[in-house]
C-alpha cells in the first residue's frame, strides 16, 4: 500500500473550464473529481446521463436545476442520487472559491438501451 | 427530484459502537457512510474484502495500517482506492471528533472466486 491522495489538491490557480478528472475507474463504476468555479451549464444545456449518478459537493456551494423546474441548492456534505435520464443541470457554483464535487457514474445491470 | 441530504447530518451523539449506513446500493455499488469516534479495529482483526473499496475521509482523522506493515495517516479529503483482498485494519481513529468516511464497495467483475 502505498499512499493516499487528497480530494483538494493540485487544483490549478486558473481554470478556464471545469474540471473533470477519473480518479478510480472500475469495470462497474466510474469515480470522478469536478472542480468548478463560477461555472455553470449554458442555458438550455442538459445532461441526460445514461447511468445513475450519484454526487456529493465536497467543498464551496452549487446549484442544481431539474428539468420538473426543481432547484437544489448544495454546499459542502449534501448530496443526492441523479437517476439516469433525469435530465438536469448546473445553474451556478460559487465564483468565488473552488467548488469540489466527488461523482460516482454508476453503470446500470437493468439498462437495455 | 426531492431534495438531497447532509453526510454530516443525523450522527447520534453517543456512538457506542462505529456507525455503517448506506446510501445507496445499486447492483454494482455500494456507497456507505461510516462514522467512528475513537473506533478501532481490535488488533489482529483484519479486513479481507472480496471488493475493492474507495474510500475517502470526509471529516475527523484516521490511521489505517496495513498487513504490510504500512501505515496511514488520514484526515478531511484524503482518499485511497484499497484493493480486494488487501489486509487492512483501522488502527486509530480521533477519540475528539466524528470521523466521517465515504466508502464506496465496487464489484469486480472478472472475479471468479
Amino acid at each position: 500500500m502505498t499512499g493516499c491522495s487528497s480530494i483538494f489538491a493540485d487544483i490549478p490557480s486558473r481554470l478556464p473550464a471545469e474540471l473533470c478528472q477519473t480518479l478510480h475507474a472500475a469495470p462497474t463504476a466510474r469515480i470522478e473529481r469536478i472542480v468548478s468555479r463560477g461555472h455553470a451549464s449554458a442555458p438550455d444545456d442538459w445532461y441526460d446521463q445514461a447511468e445513475d449518478e450519484w454526487v456529493i459537493v465536497l467543498q464551496g456551494r452549487a446549484r442544481l436545476a431539474f428539468a420538473d423546474r426543481a432547484v437544489l441548492e448544495m454546499r459542502a456534505g449534501d448530496y443526492l442520487l441523479i437517476p439516469a435520464h433525469c435530465r438536469h443541470r448546473v445553474d451556478w457554483t460559487d465564483p468565488d472559491t473552488e467548488t469540489v464535487w466527488l461523482a460516482i457514474h454508476l453503470e446500470s445491470k437493468s439498462t437495455s438501451v
